[in-house]
């Protein structure tokens, strides 16, 4: 009987694959394939048995959101790179070939495998020089979320925007089945306004923060059929974590770069702080309709090519003609406004800049940029294309209140608070 | 009986909630009220079964500690706002108007909602400009200790103070029951020294950080009785993770705003790491008596008004003269001593400028600041008030070693360490 | 029969103990010594059934690597201090003595003790003076791996070096037992390139990064036998988290500085992050050969005295005369390659400063420096000194791949990936 189930494993796998390399439609896979927003799967091809996949390592230009372009670092033509998908069990072998103008090398992080196959370069292999190409060739004992970067002038490397998913499904398919399963590596860059090269150096003032080498209103709607069961992994390789905040929902952390988290630990989040150096999956079942923003909750990560040395204008009356004569001196000079910043969005700004805040939604300004992106979630959806905005139900959107509804209190400072701060009981129990 | 339970139930709850419109005394609510340390409770009226709460966005003066205050943006006078306080299954209706100089909008985070009351603004509602009111009404599916927070220019208005707690209590009481809930909002804050308002533009160089918008001194101290079962929830919204470190305890996770931890999946910690977007609520058995300290760890968070770019004086002979001849050059320029910053507190500072380290205790100075207070655990108390100082038992405090007691190395560098650094066994086992 | 394993444990315990503190081989002890590498473990004399240990706080010279000695701060001759090592229910009196220029304490980070024992100056003790010798002593309730540092002027004090681990052994060991248990003191600090001593400003733009005050390469190797049972426990007092990783292995979350986390709730990870002010202790089987990098994942955490200032020449043609002209302006500038950093490892640099990268491989240069060492697991040693580098079998090492073998897609961009950014099965299930 086990026999059986294994050839049976085995014709599957094999046939899926076969119809993988020859781009089938994802469903005839033996998984449900895993979706990279804004970014693309590797394909592979199958050899005597082993699946062969090719990464090209080279200078990429990346569009970040109509308007920037950024030359980045990263595998074949995109940064991250193409995510490489396979199943536990499965034999790979992977060619790297390196057309970057400086020596690099592949680290498969968090994949158990023989020491000569890690990728420190000067440690486990020799580094990759421009134009060799390498080959790394590995079982895969394991299933979880990993990722792939350089070890070879890594700290450059990775600030440019080398680094992609490495997903390895279980052998046998979980119960329930993930039905969505979308993948987002997190990026810190810093690019001087005005010009459109990341500054590997800057190591705590980024200012442009991406989901997929992508800022809001440029990024992809994640979009899922009501009642899905819905995997969300982050891969975070910048240098600072970040805390990923879903709205609406809450969700279990249930993987790691180490592999599945047992339920016994999983803990519900409504947002996952993801470490650098690791992946962290989360699921939820979606259940509940409507356009529910997911973002970093750093909020100045919501934010593009902000100048974090402006003067402080909160508060301060500037007179029209000041802030253009500062402008005359500091070019994309952007006052923070006497009453805050949400009259700032789109303010004159140097060539290839974003603004600080934008992306336009159903009610209005959303006033966000870099992190930022939408679950959408609908029922009776027959694509996974942009189903355009939520139509919300009548009277289940906040809206102005009538005069005659607002409590009494409105005028003044209203309800200062029942308690004071050491409130309670006046008095503990005997 | 199930049906007689309920209505018991339902009873009991009617019955509380009124007599918590009507400010009654804590212990007469279906649940022990939290208490907001240095801050409030939002009171609220029934009306046909709803739980209506007013919020009222607006400019606020806080007092940091005695001797500074900030031009900062809250709620209902205070930042941070008072905590809401519900129970699961109520429905709550909630007014929001808005007396800032700019428009803004209501996240309820963490809460499970219908969409359009999310609150991000042109996305889920329209933005709620000056002198509107708004209103969100939803009913509470879960419990936990969540927040609420603009999400309108939320970047700036977070980071002048807008941001509180939403509290929901389960519909059945906990078993054992928690005697005392504080709630601690953590803040970073970035106020030029000898000015009052905080500049939003700032990301990582924070110089001053808070619990609930008060700096140690100014921080109550949280007073328990002895034996009771205690918990501390921790709120943050500002651009770090903050980890706050207990005393002479050891704490578990026991919830987050996904809700309560499984029991299976908690941690024993002495330092809760509390992530960006998050909320961490941890729990303790207060068996111990005494004044202990309850603190963020990272040390510069326990400072006020540092400026990091001051020389390093460590090592160097200051002549007295030296100092203050810079300090005609820059007014409250404050040297780091040759011998430490210890003898550093009191110098000489900029109006509306806290000292960097302060705080008198019974054994000398304390020399904290910022996110800092004690918990002060007392057998036999009969009120929460601040009972003063611990009286350490006699022989239970360190103190000056006769010299007869100490070790003969003392004159030396004494124990060097048996172990070189690959000490342990000489040799691995066969 | 309980009665009779408890005379055992207690015989055992109180000969281990006396063959300890005669400096005896490891192996004798009651429990498997910790390592500490680059370090040492402080030793005891047992007195009247109390075990003494004498710190003593001083300045210190420490060296990060060769070529670089730091005006440092720290307990018996060194940074991180001497590890504390005991039993669960030991009594222990710890005498400090303080010979720094400027008062301070000592705070039992994580341990169960009365008030007047926990170190924090005028809370709960007054300050040691210069030249005072104070005395603790309490009796350990629990087990687990813990920390010491100062509360007194402790941001100063901390930054400087002023830090040492407590480990406290379980009375009734653990089943399967720890073969090999290193401790790791994870370190930040500002040093002005060209000068020795650290700048207790900065807050956050460190640079130099420690593992118990070291900087590859002149970190220990950590060597452990194949197939040994091994934790790691890293410690952190510094102001950011580190997110350490271990290269080929996973391992599990066993312990924190609040104690052992219960089985259920442990998760694998190949990434620990260590909180601030916390410890963090992870164990694995060392089932593969080889010698696996394991450091800090943030990339500038393993650089050397990296200046974050300079300007980003990546792209950017430089004339070698250029770069001339600009160290003679600024000394030690190291210009960003045209084709990143690689190759700027051993620039020009002032004196007692490192390079920014080194340190030399079997297979060329490594690169890297700051938190980086290497687990070296071997079969059949018989010593745990350096065992050199790895031997890799023949075959299992990433090496050129022939023309022949190269994926014909080689020459372009190749597999730019089968699937667009919302890939997957074009439509939902019905």
């Amino acid at each position: 009987m086990i026999r059986f189930v294994a050839l049976v494993l085995f014709v599957l796998l094999t046939f899926g694959s076969r119809l993988a390399s020859a781009q089938a439609p994802g469903h005839r896979l033996p998984y449900v394939p895993v979706v990279t927003p804004n970014g693309s799967t590797l394909p592979f091809t199958m050899k005597d048995g082993v699946k062969e996949f090719h990464l090209i390592a080279e200078p990429v230009k990346r569009e970040f959101a109509p308007g920037m372009i950024v030359n980045a670092w990263g595998y074949n033509g995109s940064t991250p790179g193409p995510t490489i998908e396979a199943i536990e069990g499965d034999r790979v072998r992977i060619f790297v070939t390196n057309k970057l103008p400086e020596r690099t090398s592949v680290h498969w992080h968090g994949i158990l495998l023989p020491n000569g196959m890690d990728g420190v370069a000067g440690l486990n292999q020799p580094h990759i020089e421009p134009n060799q190409t390498y080959v790394y060739e590995f079982t895969l004992k394991q299933n979880g979320v990993f990722m792939y970067h350089p070890h070879s002038d890594e700290m450059v490397q990775m600030a440019l925007g080398m680094m992609g998913f490495f997903v390895i499904h279980p052998r046998v398919p979980e119960v329930p089945k993930v039905d969505r399963h979308f993948l987002v590596m997190l990026g810190e860059w810093f690019v001087e306004p005005g010009t459109g090269t990341p500054n590997p150096n800057i190591m705590t003032d980024f200012n442009l923060f991406t989901f997929n080498s992508r800022v809001w209103p440029g990024t992809d709607p994640w979009v899922v059929k009501k009642g899905e069961r819905v995997r969300f992994s982050f891969g975070n390789l910048s240098m600072d974590s970040h805390p990923i905040h879903v709205h609406g929902y809450r969700f279990n952390e249930v993987g790691t770069d180490g592999g599945p988290v047992p339920k016994s630990a999983q803990r519900p989040e409504s947002t996952v702080n993801v470490p650098v150096g690791s992946t962290r999956t989360v699921e939820l079942v979606a259940n509940v309709e409507g356009d529910w923003a997911f973002h970093c909750h750093k909020s100045h990560h919501t934010m593009n090519a902000m100048n974090h040395d402006v003067p402080n204008m909160v508060g301060v009356k500037q007179p029209p003609a000041l802030e253009e004569r500062v402008r005359a001196i500091l070019p994309g000079y952007m006052a923070m406004g006497e009453t805050g910043m949400a009259n700032m969005m789109e303010m004159g700004r140097p060539k290839n800049t974003l603004p600080m805040m934008t992306g336009e939604g159903p009610f209005g300004p959303i006033e966000m940029g870099g992190m930022f992106s939408v679950l959408k979630v609908r029922a009776g959806i027959t694509s996974y294309a942009d189903p355009g905005w939520y139509k919300n139900p009548p009277g289940t959107v906040a809206h102005e209140a009538l005069a005659s509804e607002v409590p009494h209190n409105a005028a003044g400072h209203g309800g200062k608070g029942g308690q004071n701060g050491q409130g309670g009981p006046a008095k503990p129990p005997p």
